[in-house]
C-alpha cells in the first residue's frame, strides 16, 4: 500500500468510525424519537391536574434519555375540553388527560371508573384497580372505543360544596339549585334538587348573586383559588366524589407502535403520575384549608344530617339498581365494587378510622 | 477510480455500516450493563415486603430494556437482617430495602423516616416526604452516612397487637410482657410495662405459652400467616406504627456511576414500588381480615381506653422532648413532623373521615 492510499483508507476509516461515534452518542440520537400528542381537558397552568400531566411528560422524557418527546395540549389550545375521548379514538390525539364520567353519554359504562356517590376512598379504590380487578373491567368497557385507559390522579375526597343556607332536612333540597354535574347531579333531582352545570368562569358571581343557592367545586386544593369562601358561609363534607380518580387515555393504534421498554416507561409514568396528584392534593388541601380558615375564621364545616345522607344514599342505589338492570356489564362492575367496599372499609374503619378517632 | 479500488472501498464502508447497525440494534447490545446488588431484610419470597423488591427490579429492568440488572438478596443469602446499613454504606452491597428505624443505635434520627407512634397516617407521611419537606431532612441526616435514603413501601396503619387480656386501665399495663420493638417499646416500659423482642419463628409459641402476654406484628395483612388469631382473643387497633414506610437506600458511589437516564428510571421505580406497596397492604389487610374473621369470628377488636392512650401520648411527647433537647437536627425534624400533621390532620378529619362517620 502507498503512503496516500493509506492516508485515503485512514481517513475514510476515521470518518466511519466518528459517524458511528455520533449514533451512539446518546440513545436520543441513536434511536428512533417517538412524538405523542397528549390532550387535557383543563385550561393553561391549571394546578395539581396539570402539575400530573406535566410530571408524566416530564418523567417519561427523562426516563426514555429523550426517546419520548410529549406535547401537551391544554383546553386554550385544541378548544375542546370534553372532546378528549373522541379525538384520542380517532388517533387525531395520541393520548388524553380527563376524567372517564365525562363520557357516560357516550358508553354508560365509563361512568364507573372515576369515584361514585357513597363509594370508595382513594386508597380502597386503588386497592380495586390494581388487585381488586378494576382495570380489567375499564379494559373491557374501553377496549371498544380503540382506547386504553389508566388513572390519572386522584383529587382525594372533594366536599360536599359551598352553601348559602343550612340543610336540615330533605325539604331543604326542595327546588335548591346547586352547580353539581354528572351521577350526583341525578341522585339530587331524584329528592328534588334542581342540579345545574354552570361554566367554571360564572360560577363565583352566580353564588354571590343567588342565582344558584349552593355549588360543589373540588376541595380547598382547588376551591381557595376559586374564592367561594368569601361568599358563601356553609362548608359541606362530601358524599358524592369520595375518591375523583382523573384518566390517562392511550389510542391503541400509538400504543402498539411502540417498543415494550417505552411501553412499560409509560404504564409506571402514568401510575406514578396519579399517586403523586393524590398525595400533592392532599398537601394542598392542608395548606389550603390553613389559610382559608386564616382569612374567614367563620367558615362553617358541615355534614348534611342522617335523615338526608340515607335519603341520598337510598336515590344513589335506586339509579344504581336501574343501571345494573339494564346492563350485564354494568350489573358486574357494580357487583364487583360494592363487594370490594365492603371487604376494604372494614380495614378502614379499624385501621385509619379507629387511630384518629382513638386520640 | 478503478473498479478493484472502488469494490475495496464499497466493501469497507459496508462493514462500518454492518457494524455499526450491530451496536444499534438494541440499547442492551449497545450499551453498557449496569448491575446493582440490592441486600433485603427479608426472608426469601416474603409477602409483601419482598413483592417490593420484586416489583422495583422488574420495571427498572423493563424501562431500561435490560440496562439495568438488580440482584436481589435476601436474608437467606446475605445472613445479616440487620446489618443492610453498614453493608450499603460500605459498598458492598449497592442497594438495600429495610427500613429506617432499624438503624437508630447507628445514628439516632433514622428513627424518624419511617413511623411515628401518635405520627402521621399515609397519606399524610407522603405528602410531608414529598411536599412538606420530609426528603430534604432524609437527605440532610443520610448524607454524612453517602447513603440516598427513599421511601420504600408502607404496611398502612398497623394493629397495637394481640392481647391474651384486656386493657381497661394503665395498671394493666405494670409488669405486662409484650413483643414490641424500637421507639413504642420506650414508650410502654415508661409506663411499666416489659417490652422485649423475640424472633419472628419463637412469636407464636411464646403467645401460646403465654411466656408474653401481647404482641404486636402489623397487621392483618401479614397476621394472618402467622396465626395468631387461633390463640388470642383481643386485637387493638393502632397506636404506635400509624404509617409504617420501609426503606430503599443506595449507596452514593454507585449512584453516581449511573447517567442521567437510568437515575431516573431507579427514582420512579422506587417510588412506585413504594405507593404499589401501599396499595397491596391495603388490599391484602382486607381480603385477609375477611379471612380471619370467617375462620375465628370471636375475635374482639379493642381500641385502648382514653386514659391508656393519653398516657401512651404523654410518655411519647416527653421521650420526643428528650430528643429535641439532646440534638438540633432532631428538633428539626420532629418540629416538622409535628407542624405539618397538625395541617394535614384537620384535612384528613373534614374529608375521609367526616365521610366514613356520616354514612
Amino acid at each position: 500500500m502507498n503512503p496516500v492510499m493509506f492516508k485515503m483508507k485512514f481517513t475514510k476509516g476515521l470518518a466511519a468510525v466518528t459517524a458511528c461515534l455520533a449514533l451512539l452518542s446518546g440513545p436520543a440520537l441513536a434511536e428512533k424519537v417517538h412524538h405523542l400528542k397528549l390532550a387535557e381537558t383543563w385550561p393553561s397552568n391549571f394546578p395539581i391536574f396539570g402539575d400530573a400531566t406535566k410530571n408524566f411528560a416530564q418523567m417519561a422524557e427523562k426516563m426514555s434519555n429523550g426517546r419520548l418527546k410529549i406535547t401537551v395540549d391544554s383546553k386554550n389550545k385544541h378548544k375542546a375540553a370534553l372532546g378528549i375521548f373522541d379525538m384520542v379514538r380517532s388517533g387525531q390525539y395520541d393520548m388524553g388527560h380527563s376524567a372517564s364520567y365525562y363520557w357516560k353519554g357516550k358508553d354508560p359504562n365509563t361512568l364507573f371508573f372515576t369515584t361514585m356517590p357513597f363509594g370508595m376512598t382513594a386508597p380502597e379504590q386503588y386497592g380495586w384497580f390494581y388487585y381488586g380487578g378494576g382495570m380489567e373491567l375499564m379494559e373491557k368497557v374501553y377496549d371498544k372505543h380503540n382506547v386504553l385507559s389508566f388513572p390519572g390522579g386522584n383529587t382525594g375526597n372533594q366536599m360536599g360544596g359551598w352553601f348559602q343556607k343550612e340543610i336540615n332536612s330533605v325539604e331543604d333540597l326542595q327546588g335548591l339549585k346547586m352547580r353539581i354535574p354528572g351521577f350526583a347531579g341525578e341522585v339530587l333531582a331524584k329528592l328534588g334538587a334542581k342540579p345545574t352545570n354552570i361554566p367554571a368562569g360564572e360560577l363565583y358571581t352566580s353564588l354571590e348573586r343567588r342565582t344558584i343557592d349552593a355549588l360543589e367545586w373540588v376541595g380547598p386544593s382547588l376551591d381557595l383559588r376559586m374564592g367561594f369562601h368569601k361568599i358563601a358561609p356553609y362548608y359541606y363534607t362530601g358524599w358524592h366524589e369520595p375518591a375523583t380518580e382523573l384518566q390517562f387515555m392511550i389510542n391503541k393504534r400509538a400504543w402498539n407502535k411502540l417498543p415494550d421498554d417505552l411501553k412499560e416507561i409509560l404504564r409506571v409514568a402514568m401510575r406514578t403520575a396519579a399517586y403523586d396528584m393524590y398525595i400533592q392534593s392532599y398537601h394542598a388541601s392542608g395548606e389550603n384549608w390553613a389559610t382559608m380558615k386564616q382569612e374567614y375564621p367563620n367558615i362553617k364545616v358541615k355534614t348534611f344530617p342522617k335523615q338526608v345522607m340515607d335519603a341520598m344514599r337510598k336515590a344513589n342505589a335506586e339509579l344504581l339498581e336501574e343501571r345494573a338492570a339494564a346492563d350485564p356489564l354494568a350489573k358486574e362492575i357494580i357487583d364487583s365494587q360494592a363487594d370490594y367496599m365492603a371487604k376494604s372499609r372494614v380495614w378502614t374503619e379499624i385501621s385509619d378510622m379507629a387511630y384518629i378517632q382513638g386520640q
